[in-house]
């Protein structure tokens, strides 16, 4: 059990021990953020598609891109406490909303149909 | 309180009654998940660093960043789990990591002190 | 024929003429590079990795991903001005460079072997 | 001098001739193109925002920056080439279409005025 809330307090008593809330405004979280984001993409983009879920399942290669993830988690976490927002709420919200967009019976049924832009 | 782990869950059903497994392969998700730190970064890109907070404070904008940060946080949960890797305990096994690489006494005292890169 | 240096002089009068220097700092515009790089990612996260270049041959939809593209170029070469950079004499030494780095006969030969970080 | 055409032949080239096309699907180069922009943000995240050109002003740290750079530009190069896209063309036309959104003169003049998204 990991409460979003919880963690949210402990990253942000992280930074106050260090002093670093002078370097945590939210344009340089957004930069830390695409670091971290980078760095998932970078371990996974030469892997075939299909290939990735087996090829990370070994328990170094899960611990590494875990530990990726973990620092994305931990600086959106930063970054939404920065902006005043309760990032579990505000999680909770949107993944309501999701089910009313993308219904599943019905003439507009999402089901089994990819959401494409272009 | 938004227990991380139930998010997964409720994020994984959300996909599964879909029929969206076959579309959210891990590159694909980390696509996802760059298309919406792209998002959040196009809100702040170009207000000045010392006025965000204060820009995003209203309801309003406050919302509209929040829903942003939301999409982030779905897909980086959708992403650890389709990888099976346990989001939380990661998040928090990096903190308790982060306590020991940056102490706060001693001659390596990071306080106050940003860990640039070049 | 597309110089590099004459796209950039063009670029910067561009944001003179507007008086835009002011919010085009370094950081904001890797910001806007990361928001431009997260719209075409979002144009092909869910088409299929061997059906993108089918999907994206129409001239409709190779003109909207060449757009997106157009914008991620822009900005980069506006922040390599910006840092004072010559991005082409850049490009072209780091591609001199991974010759190097990137044999392609001998015992350490890359032939049909990717770079894979994990 | 660097025409972009040429540069996108020598890539084309240098991909060709140690078989990483089978790697360099359009989704892969984004999440490439992903990965160098994140290392580009990783390089001034904790820099204060109008300390980042001063910074980077030294031979060696411009020569770091430029690389990352490079490496952005060499994937973006390589991605619009694999999806069909004339790059240069696609960059002069968009530049000519912002020309005329974003007036300098009259009741839309733009001039001082950053286009928020929020």
């Amino acid at each position: 059990m990991t409460d979003l809330a919880a963690l949210t307090t402990a990253v942000r008593q992280f930074a106050h021990e260090r002093d670093w809330e002078q370097f945590q405004d939210p344009k340089s979280l957004v930069l830390a953020l695409t670091g971290e984001v980078g760095e998932v993409a970078e371990l996974l983009q030469w892997v075939r598609a299909e290939e990735v879920v087996e090829r990370f399942s070994t328990p170094e290669r899960r611990a590494r891109i875990g530990d990726e993830l973990a620092d994305v988690l931990l600086y959106l976490v930063r970054l939404a406490d920065v902006l005043g927002v309760d990032l579990g709420a505000a999680g909770e919200a949107k993944l309501a909303r999701n089910h009313e967009r993308f219904p599943v019976a019905g003439d507009d049924s999402v089901v089994g149909v990819a959401p494409h832009k272009a």
